[in-house]
């Protein structure tokens, strides 16, 4: 599914903006802190009596960064440059530890995007390969990001994925594109890649815009477009 | 993907199997320290000095937590019920705090399994509701495991999602069961649920059981049987 991401923002005020841009620099440092920490939770062979030492001091560290928290998710949140977030998001959140995260090269003129990535034992599924439910959500993300690339930002109605060989943990990368558009409804195409190019899973997906957004959209746009580029294939 | 648990291993001596029940309780905390630290990670509003405080120490636990870990992902282990594990699995995997982690109950008799989960801000994709490509990863996990349950635990061949209607954080729940079995390849159907019982996502899966195991194959199983139970619909 994609961000939900519908409407331009008004922009922030300069000094709310430079603010905002601070804390978001920050708060995408702590969460490349912390999945560090994810990996070596998974990886650490520390004495009993020691893990538990840390997980005491990961409880106390936790409550220090809930005592002045939100209640609950995100929710729709506009960035530093007046866009609409995705900070949260578990595939390309800069602020959450669970992302690799995406960085996803844009391609609006083609209909394109792409990423490279590089994944670590926390996303292992069969041994030293990339579990299919995480090679499903960088697909789910990557073919979601292509319908608002054409002004169509979609919801996901179907996805579906095959696969034709094992993905090994490590480089490795992902690409999707537009297959056909008919009115609301965009049919995308994707693929992730070993680090020698092959492809290893396919995916086909269609979106739909929702019809509450429909009479609102007017331009789309998400904050991973930090990466877009004017044409990166060229 | 299932997990490439194919083989009964030989039992752990007592003592070992004591040992190793120490420790995997003592990760599994940690995992949970840190998946809260991961929730917390989102939510929280300090200043942007107090948070790059907190990434400091965050840092330096990781640290300590790598003082002693192994190089790569975890592969095949053995747990300390002598079954393979799948403690790193970011679907199931008890230390692995990517994972909610699901705790799947098998119905082996009648070849399905079900599970409830809670999620909060990390598993956001738009807003308020669970990021597609999330709920992919959890009914891939829930239709691999499938197969494994009816002797035929294969490799994901192929995964369709329909997403009927939007999925909301919070609890809800998911399950699979074998639609049909033909040889060495197992067709799974599944779906997930809100906290109203109303079906959100189905699934349908193909899963092939790979040609090196079907000759070592024996009896299939997995760690995360800790929640089997002889018959949870009865």
């Amino acid at each position: 599914m994609t961000d939900g991401m519908f409407l331009i923002q008004d922009p922030l005020d300069p000094q709310r903006a430079a603010e905002l841009a601070i804390e978001e620099a920050a708060n995408a440092d702590l969460a490349d802190a912390v999945r560090a920490m994810v990996d070596a939770c998974v990886r650490t062979r520390l004495q009993p009596e020691d893990v538990g030492a840390v997980a005491t001091r990961v409880r106390q560290l936790t409550a220090e960064l809930l005592a002045v928290a939100q209640e609950g998710p995100l929710g729709l949140e506009v960035t530093s440059d007046g866009r609409l977030r995705d900070h949260g998001n578990p595939a390309v959140g800069a602020r959450n530890p669970i992302a690799p995260p995406l960085r996803i090269i844009k391609d609006a003129a083609a209909g394109r995007c792409e990423t490279n990535f590089d994944l670590g034992a926390a996303y292992e599924g069969p041994p030293g390969h990339i579990h299919g439910g995480v090679i499903a959500l960088i697909l789910d993300q990557m073919l979601g990001t292509v319908p608002a690339l054409i002004g169509k930002p979609g919801m996901t109605a179907s996805l579906s994925m095959a696969y034709k060989r094992p993905s090994p943990l490590g480089p490795g990368s992902a690409k999707a594109w537009v297959e056909s558009v008919d009115g609301w409804k965009t049919q995308v195409r994707g693929c992730l890649m070993d680090a020698e190019g092959r492809t290893t899973v396919t995916a086909d997906g269609l979106f739909i815009v929702p019809k509450w957004a429909r009479d609102k959209l007017s331009s789309p746009q998400s904050d991973a477009g930090d990466f877009s580029v004017p044409n990166p294939g060229a």
